[in-house]
């Protein structure tokens, strides 16, 4: 008899954004005139750059020729990009890396995902509350995280809680910690770690032997000095921490699909007999045995990112949705809402009025002024009474959006 | 302490084509004049067809206007690919399937490496031996499989024999097997099972409630009439099988990835205490959890070859590869060696002559003729002895290959 795996039968019923899309379509079908405004999913909008088109129509010229056409390419990526990615990105902050330091994938979500296969079952995963749900849900399908208890909280999961108290940055665990995920800037709340705060959060980890997860996929938004743009700013990083980038959210990739993820061959983790063992060598084999590479016109694409034309065009694009960001701070702002992050990250956390319900402001703010957000509540217990606004709108939706809510919404 | 998963440790050393790329490299560094010829792995060499070509440009376009610009997908891929297929590779034979019931993906070896995760780690694994190794390796790094033995098996798994004792066509399990790999027509051996072959199989899953993970990458090479093209097309399959499709081989995909997974909902698996749970319910939250879909341009690529020009472009470059396969199997018989397969499949299977050891006669084809193949036993114990040739080199190369096998191997 062919068992399932059981574990996903205690995943709670409906993923965040399929919530969101089912309310959306009801009140649409409802309501088929409203002109509504999507500040929810953190989806881009704008086309990609014409340095990443020129260099796609090559690639797939290329295709088209026997002398030219690519087959399988390396699981991990191809160099071409993966150095540029290393000069680019790292060297220029001085962080040196191997190019077999590199995987190119299909995207962060997968990464951040399919990591924790190469980790045993018995550690302890510290994820912060609110999360970005993947960490939580992935852990849970493998069977880390025990039971959901009443209060949304799986038993044997280290929550760190970030709150308007605490300047939404996580404490250091009081219970142990093995796997860390930490996502700087972060999504959803839009806050930040300075290099001396991440610092505390490395010698933890090395201290511990934990590894930390680093999801730095909103790194091309950081605007202030002292925010590290990589965890390998922080020395000892290279010993514990995975690093998790993306082209979905400074390249506008998200329906074209290409990330990376940093694997230093320095950081180690432990047999339950105490054999160090290479993290590197564990999600080469991960990737070799799962997964086939990204489409070679898809990586010519990410190639181009780092050409001159390419840097200077994703620069207006980050510009762009920052613009966004600061149009919706200083809208919310000045409308009397307690506003957080959305200064080095395209989301913009609130505190919901009255401390209402975060699916009741969710449905308030569809209701009476057609915008969909992200209630803060999806993220985690402790994001309830909190609510996400993602700045990936255009500019002309967004200064819509906000004058409605400065106009029309009754708080 | 951050623990590994230790099951990682059970794999044996190296993944088979990358000794293989050792073994090519060092030959080629001392011998930097020979003309080596690549008939080893499974990757193909033709340019994609020009109705492919076409659309992934105007997919590119559509990505660089913000009109037509795509960010996220859904995660199972786009419906305009999903009709498609659905109506052309089964509705025309008969089998009747819902939009949902087809996941989209970067290829077949995330899918049959991903399939495992939805099941319970109690289950015994069925793969047939010789056998394509992600489908064990991916059970070996999950814990289903127990510890490497002398013999080169994994002491929990059943393996099914074949050989030319029993023409490649494994027997039923004398021991219980709940998840039953199937690759049809086969990689490695070229060999195929027959309609009323394939019922025997789909017989005992519904009698033993097993799932068979029926992989038909290879069904556009089928000439036969009585090969089925689709397990569906044998009667109660859809309770009880998975089905793994590729553009890799049909269409020239292997760098440009894209692949479907079919979970009818009528295919159930158990909880412990015996409850039935969809398959297709936990595979979509798999996909929905992990993965955020294929890339835009390479779905609409995909489209194409659903074209009334892209079937032809596909079959010709089909024909192309199967017109290879009979000059090897000729050409292997007249050199007076005993072949197996190439009559429904791009793979050729010989045995070794003088019962040769597969790794020798690999290093005897290289130093000998400079060609390089795939020894069988890298597939598994049973392959030991055998050797398999692919039909995707081009044309020339092919003739010479043979050319150089009928005149300078000496045997």
């Amino acid at each position: 008899m062919a068992l399932i795996n059981e574990n996903y039968l205690k995943l709670p019923g409906s993923y965040l954004f399929a919530e969101i899309a089912r309310r959306v379509a009801k009140f649409k079908e409802e309501n088929p005139a409203a002109n509504i405004i999507r500040l929810g999913i953190g989806d881009v909008t704008r086309p990609l750059p014409p340095a990443i088109i020129e260099s796609m129509h090559k690639a797939v010229d290329e295709m088209a020729d026997e002398k030219t056409f690519r087959g399988y390419g390396p699981e991990q990526g191809y160099n071409f990009l993966i150095q540029k990615i290393i000069d680019t990105d790292y060297v220029s902050r001085g962080i040196s890396l191997d190019t077999d330091e590199v995987f190119i994938s299909d995207g962060s979500k997968s990464d951040v995902g399919n990591i924790q296969e190469i980790f045993g079952l018995d550690n302890i995963v510290a994820i912060t509350d609110p999360v970005y749900p993947v960490y939580l849900d992935t852990n849970v399908m493998a069977g880390r995280t025990g039971v959901l208890d009443q209060s949304g909280r799986f038993g044997k999961v280290t929550y760190l809680v970030c709150n308007a108290e605490n300047h939404f940055k996580p404490a250091l665990p009081e219970k142990r910690a093995d796997l860390i995920y930490l996502c700087v800037p972060n999504n959803p709340t839009g806050t930040t770690l300075t290099r001396d705060e991440l610092k505390v959060w490395v010698d933890y980890a090395k201290a511990n032997q934990s590894i930390i997860l680093y999801d730095a996929a909103y790194e091309a938004y950081i605007r202030e000095d002292n925010v590290p743009h990589s965890i390998y700013e922080i020395e000892g990083a290279k010993d514990v921490a995975v690093e998790f980038r993306s082209f979905s959210k400074n390249a506008g990739f998200t329906g074209t699909r290409c990330a990376l993820t940093v694997v230093p061959k320095t950081v180690m983790g432990y047999t339950t007999s105490g054999e160090k063992c290479a993290l590197n060598k564990l999600w080469n084999r991960r990737q070799t045995t799962k997964f086939n590479g990204v489409p070679y016109i898809i990586q010519k694409g990410a190639e181009a990112v780092y050409s001159a034309a390419g840097q200077q065009q994703i620069k207006a694009l980050v510009d762009y949705y920052m613009e966004n960001a600061r149009i919706i701070r200083e809208g919310l702002a000045s409308a009397g809402l307690e506003i957080f992050g959305g200064v080095n990250a395209p989301y913009i956390w609130l505190k919901t009025p009255n401390n209402m319900d975060s699916w009741a402001f969710f449905d308030k703010l569809l209701t009476d002024v057609h915008i969909v957000g992200t209630p803060g509540s999806g993220f985690g217990p402790s994001g309830a009474g909190y609510f996400r606004l993602t700045a990936f709108g255009s500019k002309e939706n967004t200064l819509q959006a906000i004058e409605r809510i400065k106009t029309k919404l009754i708080i």
